[in-house]
């Protein structure tokens, strides 16, 4: 990807170079990595280390990409997983950012950051910009897109906003999420509609600037497939907006929830699924195949999103 | 403290031992570190690694805490500092965690992390309860305290509640921001007033079952010492909820803002001051005598606060 090129632009033509608007979640748990990953690291209870942990879950990562990298255009890394294992974890998350980048694929850290002013600043530079070393501007995680919480307003957003622009970076912001609960406050009913609705506004003003040459924005916008019908209204309100959906799979999101998420143009949605993938064997009880399950249920879900969108005249391939 | 006392008790108890409710906020920025500091990692443009950055930046926290820990009843360590630094700036956020921890403070790490279902169990896990390593729970960050962002609801908190429960630890949810254009979204009118109160009115209700013996609850909120009139609003709505409040100092929040957010019964709540305290020796030009500044800038704060709550006659020493 050139320096300068615009992430929606990047994404939109990885998303039609392997003709699969999904997105690969690593979240890896400790407790359900595969057998042979657990004896290999010889962990089990009582014998597990942060290290131990972390290098396992970076080689489930390594393998998991190595059978999905030319079948999905992009992964999330899920941030807590890694948080939760401490410095070790995040050499983990540092590591398999790199190997997925590696590959090929546009990587996405899902970290839902949020804060102002320097505090905004030194989180856009570690996971998207330049980190500041008494001059020398030296990147750090560089991960191609990030998931932020908008609820501080611009200034909160105004940090990532920048560094999209100089890094051909990416921001996804918590509109309508995929949880049951999330109408509590994201619907509540206001003077310009409910919550998630003018969050949604304020998301697309905000991302005009990084508007790319397909028509959509860098700075896009969470919303779950779990609600189909707030779905179809933001995705109407939004036209510009790239949709990250989660939901999908484990969460019970439904075909016709992903269908609303894309415009009539077949584009402007990426679909993301991690436990139905990455623990593809458990269902299958076969923890050996562990690999090829998960890459039959990405190829799967690639069908199925396919699919829905023939079915409904707008597959772009 | 006891494993499962109160998070609120314990933080009223340490406030009113130390006659002081205010917070010292460790938000360590290496551009900003004092000269001797950088001269003894050998710190100058060109030659500073993730590594090194991480001790320097440990070290000053060290001797920060060290001349606060009699004085302050807590600090705050703000993730984002750490963060940007790697692997070795979460050991030095840890380290810090730790040292400020072994000194008798109440230690709150802002990381205002937010998402839900497992990945918010895994949040909760690493920075208030326990990580479960296949079956053996072991703490990791061990906060007391952490700042949490409540845009998804109820599954967005409940199992930061849980540990909270659990471990007698507890959270500040995002509320009321310091930030100028804060009012973008959280001062938009709904049904039931303005977002913030909405929000206000859902962290009230979900800390009812956190409440201690002093009456209030162990998930509080952060609420800005920039906005007077929405603070004393938030005052009066949230009776039982102890607020956190960003904004003192370096932000501009005046005395008028920091006493509206305290209950008639002179508590309820705890006022950040960063910058202004860390960098205090940057105001006299004098690198070589940071600790004794740092310390002054405390007491300085300490008193104008008591000045201020004794003025309206609520103070309780």
């Amino acid at each position: 990807m050139a320096m300068n090129e615009n992430f929606a632009d990047f994404l939109i033509r990885e998303i039609d170079s392997k003709e699969n608007p999904s997105v690969a979640g690593l979240d890896p748990s400790l407790s359900s990595l595969p057998q042979e990953i657990l004896e290999k690291y010889r962990l089990s209870s009582g014998t597990v280390s942060f290290k131990a942990a972390a290098e396992a879950v970076l080689e489930f990562n390594k393998n998991l990409i190595d059978c999905l990298y030319d079948t999905v255009p992009a992964v999330k890394l899920q941030s807590a997983y890694y948080e939760q294992l401490g410095p070790d974890g995040i050499s983990a998350l540092l590591e398999s950012a790199r190997y997925a980048k590696s590959k090929g694929l546009i990587v996405i850290g899902d970290v839902k950051r949020n804060d102002i002013g320097s505090t905004c600043g030194a989180y856009s530079s570690a996971y998207l910009g330049r980190v500041d070393l008494l001059g020398v501007k030296t990147p750090l995680f560089d991960f191609d897109a990030i998931t932020v919480n908008s609820y501080l307003g611009y200034e909160g957003i105004e940090p990532f906003l920048k560094d999209c622009s100089l890094y051909g970076k990416g921001i996804f912001s918590l509109v309508k999420t995929s949880n049951k609960g999330s109408l509590e406050f994201q619907g509540v009913m206001t003077d310009n509609g409910p919550n998630y609705s003018v969050m949604g506004h304020l998301v697309s003003e905000w991302g005009k600037s990084l508007t790319g040459s397909s028509g959509y924005s860098s700075a896009g916008a969470v919303v779950g497939a779990t609600f189909p019908h707030e779905a179809k209204l933001l995705r109407e309100e939004m036209k510009n907006s790239f949709f990250l959906v989660p939901g999908y799979g484990a969460q019970g999101g439904g075909a016709e929830g992903v269908v609303s998420c894309f415009n009539p143009d077949g584009c402007g949605a990426i679909i993301n699924s991690s436990r139905a993938i990455m623990y593809a064997y458990m269902k299958e009880n076969d923890s050996r195949n562990y690999k090829k399950h998960a890459r039959d249920e990405a190829l799967r879900m690639k069908k199925e999103i396919t699919d829905e969108l023939q079915k409904k005249g707008i597959c772009r391939w």
